[in-house]
């Protein structure tokens, strides 16, 4: 029995095996083990290992007789179809040492599948109904390879397809409330502050001697494009008390940097901006330079930004600033594209066009071209006018083209959240 | 030694080692081990196992062990930062059999770069200075912490950074150099054909024969959202035979599908539109509803894209249609905001507010809401306007926004790419 730091109950350890030599060449990521990896500690359940392997029968046999002995679930991805490279049937049924069988029900489901198409079944296809023997398959309701699992003494092993829709839907439906039975021991609860306006080093020295002193929750600081998440992680008997402890630790990094906190888990900044404006009935409108389209784009991610986005100029070129949005060729000349007067310009031109509540606009050197002594590549304007204010500032961001586009939309949503966050006050 | 089906040399086996147990929490995706798969593979170098492990003393101890008793080369990432959670040097140390030793020159390091910020250098700081005897220390160019290598009769160890930029850095400063010295045998070498306007089994139904008769180079088909991509990956002594190898089998692949294939390795829709326009001096603007600006940003991404892209409008409300393109209220009121007529209209009066060489329209429904029984979610409009052609189009997408935002982009790229390489013959 491994050991483990849990508090109470019995920790069940648990590991992930991904099979495909895909996984080993590098071309994609191994998305379906941060699934997994999510869902086991939702479950509760210690996870100590993930271990990618090819379609090679001789270490995979070995990767899941080693996993035997050390993991009480095993959790194996890829390698049902029916091709030749699909050995997980037959390598899991080596390391549990027992034979396969067939399901006839399934074979039957399998040449239908094919007759329905006006085909016949290929005999390679009909590896699919194998399974090891003592075990049972997992109905996959997305696509026809199903899963299957065998459990022993020594553990309970449950085998997924690869694809990823698939694998989530067998998972949801038949492995998830098998896991249900070991939920005994602790729960890993865990929260995510997101933190704009300051760098992680700040965030860190800020809360140096509340993250030093933690145990039960923890903290951890993490740096992102242009923002810091801290994820707090509690492991509790139950999610009440884990979430009672998280809390109250939220409200002690509340007090500092409370200001600096803008949402929560799968919070962006498009979607608590959509709420605020979707809640108090307010619109926006943008015109983007350097942006390219990008702050448009985050905010019709969101469904209904309708009801809030007006719409936007991507005014590109100077021509389209001047035509379009009404920047005079003076102020061009004067101040260049790239200034906080150019930037007022361009919202006031944009108000003219339609009558949101806070047109936004945004002009900068994104990069790598275009930099000069005076303004760098990552030298931003924005700019934003609502009823009772007109505000410009100007920010110096990265190097990099892609982050200083991200990283300014990231700022121009900050200051319209600031903004109608002040007005609720 | 471990069994391998390379031709010729004597397989080398590798592993891979992530240490930390935020990767065991799914929290963050494991791009270190697919950055360093693909650097293996680069240097003709078998992977067979990548294992991701959490900050516990035994179980990374044990896994070191392990992968000492299969693999002649490991490379391990994380765990060198100078807190108690960090174990990487002493767990190396133990799996070695060796004691720890602190470099002088390091700890001098670290105390001077803390004394330059006016600070003293923490104890645990020194820690970083520590490696296994025997060893030797791995200068970081972009931290404080270095990594180090190890070697014996059984294998050689190299211990990197977490932190992606210094893993990188330090891998192709002083790993990569240490790595050809293995590299007698194949190279694996593949590259990437990218298919617009055929399905995944479309394409595996017409190769069908040659992908299911190639043993050296191997043809797989991935699909991704709207596009496949077929991965040609071929094992050679020398890169100048593997490129031989694919050339001849690519050139079989674009005599059936050549029509449909835009691109190669990291192409994509944009880059490969944006060369064509820069090469031939065209410039195109959009006006996007349901994309939001996305086809822009797409655009935008491009390094000098002022040079072919004007700008655009991100039409969004039926108002900013009529007002600012001059679409009609009864056009509108008649086919509905998505219909190719809107489409038409929109290009029209893009077309009036300046004269690039190609405009560009969409309009469509992207969901979640919105739908009618006429016309569902996915259903989207493009239409494009040039001197000589104007042309509009319905295509019918998928039922998710985001994914309904990026193929009608994808479309309206190919619609563009397409009319210019036409203009071209």
């Amino acid at each position: 029995m491994p050991t483990s730091n849990t508090k109470g109950g019995i920790p069940i350890a648990s590991e992930i095996i991904s099979i495909g030599t895909e996984l080993l060449l590098g071309n994609i990521l191994n998305t379906n083990a941060s699934y997994l990896s999510r869902k086991l500690a939702e479950h509760g359940l210690d996870l100590y290992y993930i271990t990618s392997v090819g379609d090679n029968p001789e270490r995979l046999i070995n990767t899941i007789k080693e996993a035997r002995q050390r993991s009480k679930i095993i959790i194996t991805t890829g390698g049902l179809g029916p091709t030749s490279d699909d050995i997980t049937r037959e390598a899991v049924a080596k390391a549990f040492n027992v034979p396969l069988k067939t399901s006839p029900t399934m074979v039957k489901q399998i040449e239908d599948f094919f007759h329905q198409r006006g085909k016949t079944a290929p005999e390679c296809n009909k590896k699919q109904a194998q399974y090891p023997e003592g075990g049972r398959l997992l109905i996959n309701p997305m696509g026809t390879a199903p899963g299957f699992m065998i459990e022993d003494s020594a553990c309970t092993l449950f085998a997924l397809p690869g694809v990823p829709g698939e694998m989530k839907a067998i998972f949801e439906d038949k492995v998830s409330p098998e896991l249900q039975r070991y939920q005994k021991n602790n729960i890993i609860h865990s929260r995510l502050l997101r933190v704009f306006g300051l760098g992680e080093s700040q965030v860190e020295s800020i809360l140096h001697d509340i993250i030093s002193s933690q145990t039960n929750p923890t903290i951890a600081p993490m740096a992102q494009t242009g923002e810091v998440i801290l994820r707090i992680t509690c492991k509790e008997k139950t999610k009440e008390k884990a979430e009672l402890l998280i809390r109250d630790l939220q409200e002690k990094i509340q007090a500092r940097i409370g200001n600096y906190i803008y949402g929560y888990d799968d919070d962006t900044l498009e979607t608590v901006t959509a709420d605020i404006l979707m809640k108090r009935g307010k619109t926006i409108s943008t015109a983007e330079s350097c942006t390219g389209g990008l702050l448009a784009h985050r905010l019709t991610n969101i469904p209904g930004s309708s009801s809030f986005y007006y719409g936007g100029i991507v005014a590109y070129s100077n021509d389209l600033k001047e035509r379009v949005l009404g920047v005079k060729k003076e102020t061009l000349r004067k101040f260049g594209a790239v200034s906080e007067e150019v930037a007022v310009e361009m919202v006031r031109g944009l108000l003219k066009i339609y009558p949101a509540d806070l047109a936004l606009s945004i002009t900068g050197i994104a990069g790598p071209g275009g930099g000069t002594t005076e303004k760098q590549v990552g030298h931003i304007c924005i700019a934003y006018k609502t009823i009772d204010e007109e505000i410009s500032t100007a920010v110096k961001l990265f190097k990099d083209r892609m982050q200083n586009k991200e990283a300014a939309a990231n700022h121009a949503l900050h200051l319209i959240l600031n903004y109608f966050k002040k007005e609720d006050a």
